[in-house]
């Protein structure tokens, strides 16, 4: 079949979006019609040909909702007119990492995923001419249609609006589920939030659903405060207004430090300052945001020996096909809150408009409707 | 009264052996008469001047056995002819870090214990031309007599043998405790001990009592093998053999990473290689080495972001009065090994000689016997 996608032809150059080829599903496959997409900083990270394992020509997107519009061979847990969300992160519920309880890293289909073909080793897009295009995260829902493995699908209620939990493919999940999967932040806790952007809030987000007392946010913006204290902040620090150290700064706000503490920035500078400001004896610091290519973090040991762990969550530690429902019905039920963050909408023909609206910091999240 | 101790007059010079003056015990502090005393790494690490918290003139010795003479007002849990362990990490069941769970770091007495003093702010000991000799660690173990605050004694039964269970007071519990409490290995774990000195041998037999299924030991030197298949090492690698990158080759013989992964080494190199051949999802990396001043850990941020975790021990994570007196019920019923890591004994006076065979590698522990 033919479908309509933006395709990322070189590092560094706007998508563009045109006519593709798309193989229907192959046995384990499901085709799916893409009803919105969100643009996330990890699509622009692999766009910009900052990201070292970057491949082109592809199909970019990873943030999607849709419905089944087609099941390949031996596909038993979907049927056509299901809703799902596409899931970079597979659930396969049979490899070594599914089986442990500890990890949701699920590594079924992980290197043909990181070489951008499904499964068999082949990729499903094609230019009209031929030239085979990759897909990406194993999603690439930059295309109104998609063929992924049936493992990489979460089915979703189907009274849930597409242009609001396809944000639950990534930002969502990866911010609540860092709180709740990989902290498991207890009621009462106090956290510090580093960057308040897309995955800032939903941290925030989940730091209220997880009953935190104190949820400090840290942001050089100020533009951000505003919508940070709708989803739970209750102190907010600008390092540019703090004279002096800014670790001490917040030891001194945290009663101590904080039992919690989240990078949501990616710059390796920062996480040293979320794990230092972290409470001796008990602190954890998690590490969410993707660092640029090469960037280390360091520290001294004592920080360690003294109690302070320092550990990195991957989709909030959820597993997909089971956490992923879960987390619309929390939306649909009002526990927790998207619309807000969707700042703008736009047609695929726009998605670049997306991208620009990212860069200048204008837009939480920027939706492709189909 | 008058003692005979050891005293480290200055940094990088001998121990001295002397008669000193020691005050009684005041209100909540107790006189122990020290019978045996082991010699650690981290004394030698004070009286070298590399410590920056260093102060002179003090009485070093942290590691001891001994027995109750006189206690202070107020004092309670013990009383005379009590066998006592002294404990640098006290345990006073009543600060915010005894109350949480998380922790066994107890800051009752943190500040006067890093000044050298007793909590009242003074010390017992002095020259005998009345110069004030400052403690160390609040145990001061390298002195016949020594005062020490009630919540620093952990209680133990009267037919355990003080040249062998003053070992508990520090090595044993370390290493054995970050097996146990810090990183709570399951049985049929995967480890990696890097170090086999005397921490790194008790991690060893802390896993085996765990139940760890495979016990990799990293140390540059061959001769430490055969003790440590004593204690449980079923593998050995001395990276000097290892052609190419040493992760990699730890990855491959663990099948994947280990579970676990503990630095003894005090090397910030090591400590990385540790956390890096630790599972990816769920590996845990427990530093337990003290690094030099200033140094730093680094790595890739990407490592934590996969699900390895980077942590650190004190003491073992133990909290003394609870914890060493079970050590010493585990040592005397032969579940835990400790003779044949006790490989020289010594009167105070040949105390420098100890640090000699500590410093030419040839003892495993050398304990001064009064």
């Amino acid at each position: 079949m033919r479908t309509r996608a933006a395709v990322a032809l070189e590092a560094g150059k706007p998508l563009e979006v045109m006519e593709v080829n798309l193989d229907g599903p192959k046995a384990g496959e499901v085709l799916v019609e893409i009803k919105a997409t969100g643009i996330c900083h990890t699509d622009e990270f692999t766009l910009s040909g900052a990201d070292p394992e970057g491949m082109f020509p592809a199909i970019l997107g990873h943030e999607g909702a849709g419905v089944v519009v087609e099941v390949g061979e031996g596909v038993t847990s979907l049927e056509v007119g299901d809703h799902v969300i596409p899931l970079y992160t597979p659930e396969c519920r049979e490899c070594e990492y599914c089986l442990n309880p500890k990890t949701n890293l699920c590594q079924k289909i992980r290197s043909t995923q990181g070489a951008g073909v499904m499964p068999d080793g082949t990729s499903r897009f094609s230019m009209l001419d031929g030239t085979p295009i990759l897909h990406y995260m194993g999603c690439s829902t930059f295309s109104n249609h998609t063929v992924l493995p049936e493992i990489a699908l979460a089915k979703v209620r189907k009274d849930a609006p597409f242009d609001k939990i396809c944000y639950i493919g990534c930002g969502v999940t990866t911010g609540i589920g860092a709180v709740i999967n990989t902290a498991k932040v207890e009621i009462g806790s106090r956290a510090i939030v580093f960057g308040l952007g897309g995955i800032g809030l939903n941290v925030i987000q989940g730091l209220r659903l997880a009953g935190a007392d104190q949820i400090v946010g840290v942001d050089l913006n100020p533009g951000k405060v505003e919508m940070a204290k709708r989803f739970g902040m209750t102190d907010f620090v600008n390092p540019n207004d703090v004279k002096g150290d800014m670790v001490a700064h917040l030891v001194e706000l945290t009663q101590g430090g904080a039992d919690y503490t989240f990078d949501a920035t990616g710059n390796v500078q920062v996480m040293r300052t979320a794990l230092e400001a972290a409470h001796k004896g008990w602190g954890e610091s998690i590490i969410i945001g993707v660092a640029p290519a090469g960037a280390e973090i360091s520290t001294r040991p004592f920080q360690l020996v003294t109690g302070r762990s320092w550990r990195g969550t991957a989709f909030g530690g959820a597993r997909g096909r089971t956490d992923v429902p879960k987390i619309v019905d929390w939306y649909m039920d009002g526990k927790i809150e998207i619309d807000p963050m969707i700042t703008h909408t736009m047609p695929l023909e726009d998605i670049n408009k997306g991208f620009d609206l990212m860069h200048e910091g204008k837009s939480i999240r920027a939706v492709v409707e189909f």
